[in-house]
């Protein structure tokens, strides 16, 4: 799991989403990764999703990075906790019940930022997502996610 | 206003986002307009924005719409307290500090999505605003986001 993204191990059929399919070609490819017991993701903005102010970010895009970034989160934690990797069992798939979003600071978009996400809390089918959002060495957003896992099939 | 959106009325500096201005030229171009006691929004997703299933928009789409146009709605409602619009007087321009999203039933793609949100308590320099996300008739995400005024130079 060092080299592939957690999204890279998605269904074909699952991996068009704007935010995180491989298989979007104008999407943002978030990608995340599993370090020990949290998920990391590193995020260079394109230019075009500048803010209201030139020089950070859009609001949008830390929504939507925290939001593909936790259900990665909760698909991988769910396979960890039986000690597998997505090597081992193919995914299961969540989806975002609910997302908390707290700006912090403004968001530089000239850089790499850098989310951090736990598993908080889980539940038989639910999963509480907890994430940190660094630019420059500094906390800029902090989100929570409620997922749920879908039916297998 | 009935011809022109909330957005249409911020300075240039600051017509930039991604979500909501109208110089952002590979933008979302939300535009929101003042009714009676509320806020509007009609968005027809664009197909790149398709989340992991297709035939439903991503999180972050929805996350993005809630949040500039709550943003719209802080700054109008500012002045439609006062009697006023933006032909009247320059918008205040106002920014998230937190943004909450209940997804409550999956979003079609391929049809158009209409917000309504309303200023749900008003402070000295913050607003709190509530919003609905519908979609073929059904209310299919709910929306609070609190905002906060930035000082005017």
């Amino acid at each position: 799991m060092a080299q592939k993204a957690i999204q890279d191990y998605y269904h074909d059929e699952i991996a068009h989403c704007y935010g995180c399919g491989r298989l979007n070609r104008e999407g943002m490819h978030i990608k995340s990764y599993w370090e020990g017991e949290e998920g990391v993701c590193h995020y260079r903005p394109d230019p075009r999703y500048t803010g209201g102010f030139p020089g950070y970010v859009y609001g949008g895009l830390i929504a939507s990075l925290m939001d593909c970034h936790s259900a990665a989160i909760a698909s991988a934690a769910k396979l960890h906790r039986e000690g597998l990797s997505p090597e081992d069992r193919p995914l299961s798939r969540f989806v975002s019940a609910s997302l908390k979003v707290d700006f912090l600071k403004p968001t530089p978009i000239d850089t790499v930022l850098e989310l951090r996400g736990r598993v908080k809390e889980t539940g038989r089918r639910k999963v509480i997502v907890a994430i940190e959002l660094s630019a420059g060495g500094e906390v800029r957003a902090r989100g929570e996610a409620v997922l749920v896992q879908l039916p297998e099939k």
